[in-house]
């Protein structure tokens, strides 16, 4: 390029070479390469091209309802009632769903969801958020001014991290992620220009959390960035981890020793498989850590309606709380969120549905529990499967999935594997998964898209697909895994 | 504060002092203080508190279906359609939507709204908007694979705009706006920390663009940034012009001379009132200037489901179609928004709808036509009602609304109100809609809010309220013009 193209004039005026340098830094593999390709494939399959697979099933991202599931009844008559208010007046609909739809209709402009909301969301659903959390966490108080709705819980967690960003060189904001880790994070430090501060979990240790590696991360970024954050996935992403109440003191013990925001993303709450595991959310082992604690640790906690048994990843509707935000900082958040105008309201109208559900009095509870019980018994029935056929192979070792929707085995790949992936510009796991694409038309994550520990490989696969195929999938990885080792060795 | 708090420990982790200090310089003043004050007020009413008026009004924001606006039959019957399927066996909706509900599933993962779409959004609706693009340009062709649906137009323009700011110091990206503006362009500008370049609409000529007034703002910028992009809002928010054919065809061709990416806003599209104008779309007209611009302007253009006469602002739909863009940068945006997952499903059906409405074959094409027609019709009386009304106010000058939801009446003020507002601290027409906020029950926007010429004062309304309800709102703001100016004479 000549020196006047490269000054612009003449060549593009946007290029790869000058547009914002943190965006090309960016890099979000559940959608990367290997996705790209996946889709490739699909449109070749429907022209006609010959594959060893008629389908390409995409295991790399959590999308329940892509994978079959359905949804639950009751929420998408209170959404239809909402969008078309006509059918207010059918008799085919229950009682209590039409009662949710006025209610949501009620606390909208003009009565429709086509009005904008308030920019923090709708008043009457942070209510119902707060008294959802209250419930969870065994009545300690939730303050719906605390409660920002938002548009799947990705949103929250950028305008979070957005918030806490400031200063240069080595003062620059340094947030501490887990490794692995799910790549939105790493993704939004990218574009903030923020410093990663990576703390390894214990694959040994079933991606156990230990503050000795906390404090070994911390101490290692002070030389180089102001640590101000902590990022915390329980149940993890994309280890399946689920934190003990002990480990969920000690971060936020960690946090508060070390001055921290404590970012919490439960997203997974309800996803809980393993028998002796069971979710705790960090602001109920904050309250109960005593005042010390619950009054001086700042966080925010984040969901969203995208998982847990409703998987409902389209409608972008989610939620944050702050607890401890200075009331400064708090104004300037809502003016922040007030740029974008308000989160869509119909995932502002599902959210209030799934904090809202139906109660036992209610003509749709039965039918609402048998749904929401079917999904959560058929994904911990699929949680067991995915482990057990993955510790049959040699070369597969997997740690139990209990919970989330993942599971993050290690594969053991020949050096000559290795040695090829090297010589086309491939992370080793990243030719692993793209030959088990192009061999068997299966869509996996490669392990170096979360992060993991030098020399280690591993992929990231959803649970999700129905049982049946789930088996089909889980039988393909294990032939081609045998075939893969067998061919490089 | 101690000095030890200042450095964190002791106080908190995020303060006013250490945030981000480019989110501190955010402003969007079109839900900013006065719409608070609003909806507070709005709750003392609630709680029985006496004051001069029993209903607030919002005029601050362009929130068709708040005002009263009804939603589009057939959009909504689609739209409960796709989150309730099973109503596609109900014979109280017609086959046309029905079959618009098919095409929308048939294009989900596992037919369901639920489930995550591509990140750019679902192919087919994007085939959709390229048709309806052509067809609006009179044939000029748009490839599906440069439109990108987005979370309502705000979402795309910020997404835009980070794309294109780097370096800093004198490099930093320089980005023309107007004054006044839409004051999403100010916010993401000072979050971006770009370069704001102020260029002036002439409001004696009906807030017409003059190149001359461009380039005076770009050789004023360059001594201290490297401009690189100019946006224009066409019809004009806050102040409703209509550019003319011409008048596109000279920003184009200073676009191209000066070397800058041009960010067509054209939300407003449909909106156009004023005998006379008609709205010409950059694209085409770009392309009408010969291959010496239409293969070498980079342009973004930009829509919305949330304007024009479906006003659908709850459900964030949108798209922008990118043109002469470098592919290695199209890359980086795909994957940028890839990041994010996707846009809200439910408004990415809507855009479907808007772009793929009944045809006069199918059963819901009178209907249809009847419902818009209306809607554009009552908003055209609404928009000459407003000005000419205004134009009888002594101390009010308006500006026909040509096009777009909005007036930005000059107005007024006497130096004894002016010397008051800075006593306060407030801007002149702060006071001024404060004032009138309090004793009349309607909130504006000061035109302070948007940008204007020194020593000159505004506000924006919308005209959206229903005729009857806007000409009270008119009357009371005459009323009130009348007492303030007397109060402060």
């Amino acid at each position: 390029m000549s020196h006047q193209a490269m000054n612009g004039f003449g060549g593009k005026v946007l290029t790869l070479e000058n547009m914002n340098p943190n965006v090309r830094k960016v890099e979000y593999a559940v959608r990367g390469a290997i996705v790209q390709r996946a889709e490739q494939i699909e449109k070749e399959l429907k022209e006609g091209v010959k594959k060893p697979f008629t389908e390409v099933i995409k295991a790399n991202i959590g999308d329940a309802h892509a994978m079959g599931q359905k949804p639950i009844t009751f929420f998408r008559q209170v959404l239809a009632l909402c969008a078309y208010p006509d059918l207010l007046d059918d008799n085919k609909f229950p009682e209590d769903a039409k009662q949710r739809a006025r209610r949501i209709l009620g606390a909208c402009g003009g009565h429709s969801i086509g009005a904008y909301s308030a920019s923090q969301g709708i008043e009457c659903i942070r209510q119902d958020v707060s008294r959802y959390i209250e419930k969870r966490d065994g009545g300690i108080p939730s303050n719906p001014d605390n409660i920002y709705l938002s548009t799947g819980a990705s949103d929250a967690i950028v305008t979070m991290l957005k918030l806490l960003v400031c200063g240069e060189g080595p003062d620059r904001t340094g947030v501490m992620i887990s490794i692995p880790q799910y790549p939105l994070y790493s993704a939004a430090l990218a574009d903030l220009a923020a410093v990663q501060i990576s703390y390894y979990l214990d694959e040994d240790r079933c991606w156990g959390l230990d503050v000795a590696e906390l404090k070994r991360a911390l101490s290692a970024a002070r030389t180089h960035c102001n640590p101000r954050v902590i990022c915390i996935i329980n149940p993890g992403n994309p280890t399946g981890q689920v934190q003990s109440r002990k480990c969920i003191e000690d971060v936020i013990r960690f946090a508060k020793e070390e001055h921290l925001f404590l970012m919490a993303d439960e997203v997974y709450q309800d996803n809980v498989y393993a028998e002796g595991c069971k979710f705790h959310s960090f602001k109920k082992v904050l309250f109960e850590m005593g005042p010390e604690f619950s009054s001086t640790v700042e966080m925010a906690s984040f969901h969203s309606t995208s998982k847990c048994y409703m998987g409902e990843c389209g409608f972008r509707g989610g939620y944050m709380e702050v607890i401890n935000m200075d009331p400064e900082v708090k104004a300037q958040l809502t003016k922040l969120v007030s740029v974008r105008l308000c989160p869509p309201v119909t995932g502002q109208a599902l959210l209030e549905l799934v904090v809202n559900p139906p109660q036992p009095d209610e003509p749709s509870y039965s039918t609402f529990m048998k749904e929401r019980t079917e999904v959560l018994a058929a994904l911990a029935e699929k949680a067991g499967l995915t482990e057990k056929t993955f510790n049959t192979v040699p070369g597969i070792i997997c740690n139990p999935v209990q919970g989330a929707m993942y599971t993050f085995p290690r594969i053991t790949l020949p050096q000559r594997a290795i040695d090829t992936a090297k010589e086309e510009g491939l992370a080793p796991d990243m030719l692993y998964c793209m030959r088990l694409l192009e061999e068997e038309g299966i869509c996996l994550v490669p392990g170096s898209g979360f992060g993991q520990r030098e020399g280690t490989y591993h992929f990231r696969m959803t649970i999700l697909p129905p049982t049946e195929k789930l088996k089909v999938v889980l039988q393909k990885i294990r032939d081609f895994h045998v075939r893969f080792t067998k061919q490089f060795s």
